[in-house]
């Protein structure tokens, strides 16, 4: 790899990443996920901008290293939603289960205490959630695209609750079959079938 | 109100309830709800057990004042359970819904922060979940009670972490007739209906 010009910033490496993450999460708390941007944050750690796209692909990479995600969110939605439509759900549960129990329910428990400790986590998580499936779920042309939205959040973050943090058996050790035809039954409902609102 | 006769320990009064719920909070959390026994926490407390009683009914009326419960929880499982099973899930979602919107969600996040901070503060929320809902679910006569307990817990938790954590709108705001035609009907699913297992 070649070294990008140096301007009186920071080398590109190691030490570059790991400004950019110590700078990101200054940032995407001050002014949650939708207010900070790639050039902020480049400037924060004094780096160029473009060295966000070299070690994260963009914002979105750079925040899901920020909070430390097992898993890439673009690589997770484009499989989830990427497939047929009667089984979203299931590669939704397969994909969650998958990237949670490969942690050992620590990485699962550490968001949900950052979001529970700090409005401002809780908010970039929202606004995170938000623009990585948001649009994945308005693509269904489905009525009511945000409810469905919250209504799968709910379910998909107590599942994480249940199985990670409170352990509730026989859900926390359940293979991932008996959750897809539980859970994924009821995410599925949520995301296409006929919502009967009052 | 008579004082209890001194042999040497604490009076009865706001003192005595003092000192039992901080003696609650070091055993519950040193031997979970289970292992606890009132007589253990009054001998800490060095009060006489039979206080115990006097101010919150029992162990499980000094667990939900120890962890800041804003609801007698036999009251609400008495309310939920004790009417026509077909309703089941829309009394759930209404009692869950004024309880904790009345603490303006920082109630919840409270109990889902120490749940995810303290392995020992998720064992305690686990056991007294099981002690509440356990048995009024197997009353209900149903297969797999542990599990659709599991299941109505994962769906329940989940709607309080996108409503009063992560603030997912329209979730988070939506009237509670929305929330029992959504939620409650899959509460309701997970506790009467029939789940389709691998």
């Amino acid at each position: 790899m070649t070294q990008p010009r140096r301007r009186g910033r920071r080398p590109a490496g190691e030490d570059t990443r790991t400004a950019l993450l110590a700078a990101a999460r200054q940032v995407f708390t001050e002014q949650g996920f939708d207010g900070a941007t790639v050039r902020g944050i480049a400037s924060r750690a004094e780096v160029d901008p473009a060295m966000v796209n070299h070690w994260f692909g963009g914002k979105r990479g750079l925040f899901a290293a920020a909070v430390e995600l097992p898993a890439d969110p673009e690589a997770v939605r484009a499989h989830v939603f990427g497939g047929d439509r009667e089984h979203i759900a299931e590669r939704a549960v397969r994909a969650f289960v998958t990237v949670w129990d490969s942690t050992a329910g620590g990485g699962f428990a550490a968001l949900i205490r950052s979001a529970a400790t700090q409005e401002a986590a809780a908010t970039m998580m929202r606004e995170f959630i938000t623009a990585i499936f948001g649009e994945a779920i308005r693509d269904l042309g489905v009525d009511r695209p945000e409810l469905r939205l919250s209504l799968f959040g709910s379910q998909l973050s107590g599942l994480g609750l249940a199985r990670y943090v409170v352990k509730l058996e026989p859900l926390a050790s359940a293979d991932v079959d008996t959750l897809v035809a539980t859970v994924g039954r009821t995410l599925q409902h949520y995301l296409t079938g006929e919502l009967e609102l009052p």
